[in-house]
């Protein structure tokens, strides 16, 4: 068969990981994609840059649009941060008659619908393992593995950076702050970590779940999303105490009542796969009604998990899965499932986990249980430590609720809020008690 | 697009699965494999059994050579246990034109060359995703998402039966016998549970994830297995003293030296993701060069998590990607990797798991560390308890050596075996202490 030939656009961390499987492991591609996948031409700006893989003379290039024009190159692997020039290159690229392979999550969440349209129109295919869980199939588990269900609920721990960080502060007893400076020192965070941390990256990631599991449109920023950064120590010491970990979950739940869907730190009951995911690792938890639970775990990026994933996706283009698969599944047409709808946050039942900062006197949490008792809120355990002497009069008061309504919490909250003997600062958590292997 | 027109052979509890899934949810499956698929024949000598799904008038019948015979169905879906008429039935099958899909792995690990090769021949394709770790995509996985890697280890709980007795064992502190008598009433083992408990099945699906993850044509009886049949209660609970969980593991690992492979009850260190798989799941953890561990855990058998894996590769094969998949991965050729050569397990080191029944008198540990020391095997702890006053002067001594190789570790063995003080009754099993998600 002939010989298949790609280009790689973009040269980094990533790009020199794909760059280095291609080039390296000729012979386990090719007997995967049935032909030879040649690399012809790699592009990037940076032409002298050391990225640790050594690439035959000439084939680096700044020249995209010499790339794009040239027909033997059949498809193109993009791997640029960020939403523009990618988006216009990638249509560029679909509209020069390449299939694409991405790994840019964010780019498919803001324009998917667009991007896949055109694709569609074009007879092209664009795939994104790597966009969602890094060395995770889980792109391919839900569009082809799992095809025989419907999907009930996905539950994923998303952001490797904010995993890490969570654990760093309860294995290590280190603060929010000072974990994050770790992770940027391991160079698992960014020098401004805001996507990661504040559940963004996630949000995007569980937008392109939703889309392949539920056929439902969202668009990532009108997922309800909470991030890490309102994660103390104290949280995680008191999660520890009632038997839980702290983890930034990623939940789409399907029930009657519509398409439950949040990013957000969740007390995950401990012993459950998903509270014992430590470090910059990812997971994903999906319950389909005949296959029942499956979980997955692994790395959910780095340079050559990423990698990995994208050049399977390279592969699968090459081979003429992929080009099957994305005709079929018609991701993000018009013609979506409308049964599917998006449940309002606040008609949302749930344990919640509650931490306030009170005055150390009679009656407080009498005030408190009652408001929360008038909103049909009711309590399942407290913990209230002594005061130290040396504090000032302010303690920690901690609720773990029964289940409630979201809407009827974010009311008592704001009731408790206005009480004299409750300062600023109140934190309010998800539980999660499910997840059993068995359940 | 033309419906797909299919036949069942083989109406038993998984058959009755993969009816409901097909006759219940035509929508959800013309939706992934881009055309409806119409079952449109039932084949089972029985034809009055109550299996719990109604099919329409004259679906089931049989009549196998007339659904052989008849050309408008495109697929066959065989799920029949046993090798004969199963393999005849199969290669009649594709003789007739027509795409397989099985879930029996006793089968594969036994024909595979010969109905691959069939199949190939005649330009037909045999889908086999349920034939190991039902509803996990394990096939899907080492088939088309971990292409980009070359596999370095895989290591399974495979039997979901040999896992429950143990997990069984270790929750309710029931004996082996009265945990198989448990799984028996719960239907997860048959009336002759010998194929489950003494790891030849196993090994068959092992022999399986062999070939597809290192091409590697090894025979399932040529696998070295120990059953769990060897593990008593006090085993059960010294590992759990020494930080362990006992779990019926298959293995398979690459080094330079060639392929490590067995299925033998292992002592695996408490949480790591392995250790932790609970009751009749299955969970296989596959190490790729590039992609780092990945950890997949879920419901290896029943009937609807494996007439899950039976529909998607239904889906795959009326679709098309499961011909290219099938093409291209060239399974159990006569052209497989020369390279992959399996050990001596003799030469394969490795820390074991040592319990002697002994008599209670001095220097009885001084006599077996001497012979295990003139083994070069060093021992890494000990646990004697003291013996009951009851006890006729017969106590156990548990030995967990440093790692040492398996076939020093056997002449040791038998020459402690001839010790006067050392009494019938030895166990010996491995001890795996990686695994752990970083590493």
């Amino acid at each position: 068969m002939d010989v298949a030939k790609v280009a790689l656009v973009g040269f980094g961390t990533i790009g020199s990981g794909v760059a280095r499987l291609l080039l390296e492991h000729p012979d386990r591609i090719a007997r995967h994609a049935g032909r030879p996948v040649q690399l012809v031409r790699v592009v990037d700006p940076d032409l002298h840059r050391e990225r640790g893989v050594v690439l035959p003379e000439g084939m680096l290039t700044d020249d995209l649009e010499g790339v794009l024009a040239d027909p033997d190159i059949s498809a193109v692997v993009q791997l640029i941060g960020g939403l523009e020039p990618e988006r216009s290159i990638m249509l560029r690229a679909l509209e020069s008659g390449k299939d694409v392979v991405t790994a840019n999550k964010a780019l498919l969440a803001e324009h998917g619908p667009e991007l896949f349209s055109r694709a569609r129109s074009l007879g092209r295919s664009i795939a994104f393992e790597a966009s969602v869980a890094g060395g995770i199939p889980i792109i391919a588990a839900l569009s082809e593995c799992l095809t025989a269900n419907r999907v009930e609920s996905i539950h994923g721990i998303l952001n490797g950076t904010s995993n890490f960080i969570l654990t760093q502060m309860e294995q290590d007893g280190s603060s929010y702050a000072e974990s994050v400076g770790e992770a940027q020192r391991r160079g698992y965070a960014e020098a401004d970590p805001t996507l990661d941390v504040d559940g963004s990256d996630a949000a995007q990631k569980l937008a392109i779940l939703v889309q392949l599991a539920f056929g439902a449109r969202v668009h990532w920023r009108d997922i309800p999303r909470t991030g890490i950064d309102v994660v103390d120590l104290d949280d995680v010491r008191y999660a520890a105490e009632l038997g839980y970990h702290i983890k930034l979950l990623a939940t789409a739940e399907l029930s009657a009542a519509g398409l439950e869907l949040h990013v957000s730190p969740t007390l995950v009951r401990r012993g459950t796969p998903l509270a014992e995911v430590r470090g910059a690792f990812n997971a994903v938890r999906v319950v389909g009604d005949a296959v029942g639970p499956v979980f997955f775990h692994g790395q959910g990026a780095g340079q050559m998990p990423t990698a990995s994933a994208v050049v399977a996706d390279l592969i699968d283009t090459v081979v003429g899965r992929m080009p099957i698969t994305f005709r079929t599944l018609d991701l993000w047409s018009s013609g979506d499932d409308p049964a599917v709808k998006v449940r309002d946050p606040g008609e949302v039942p749930g344990r919640y986990y509650l931490r306030f900062h009170v005055n150390d006197r009679p009656g407080v949490l009498a005030e408190i249980a009652g408001i929360l008792g008038s909103h049909e809120i009711s309590i399942a355990s407290v913990i209230q430590h002594e005061a130290s002497e040396e504090a000032d009069r302010l303690v920690p008061l901690v609720i773990m609720t029964h289940s409630a309504m979201d809407g009827a919490l974010r009311k008592a909250l704001e009731a408790i809020g206005r009480l004299p003997c409750v300062h600023a600062g109140s934190v309010r958590m998800r539980v999660r008690d499910g997840g059993h292997p068995a359940s």
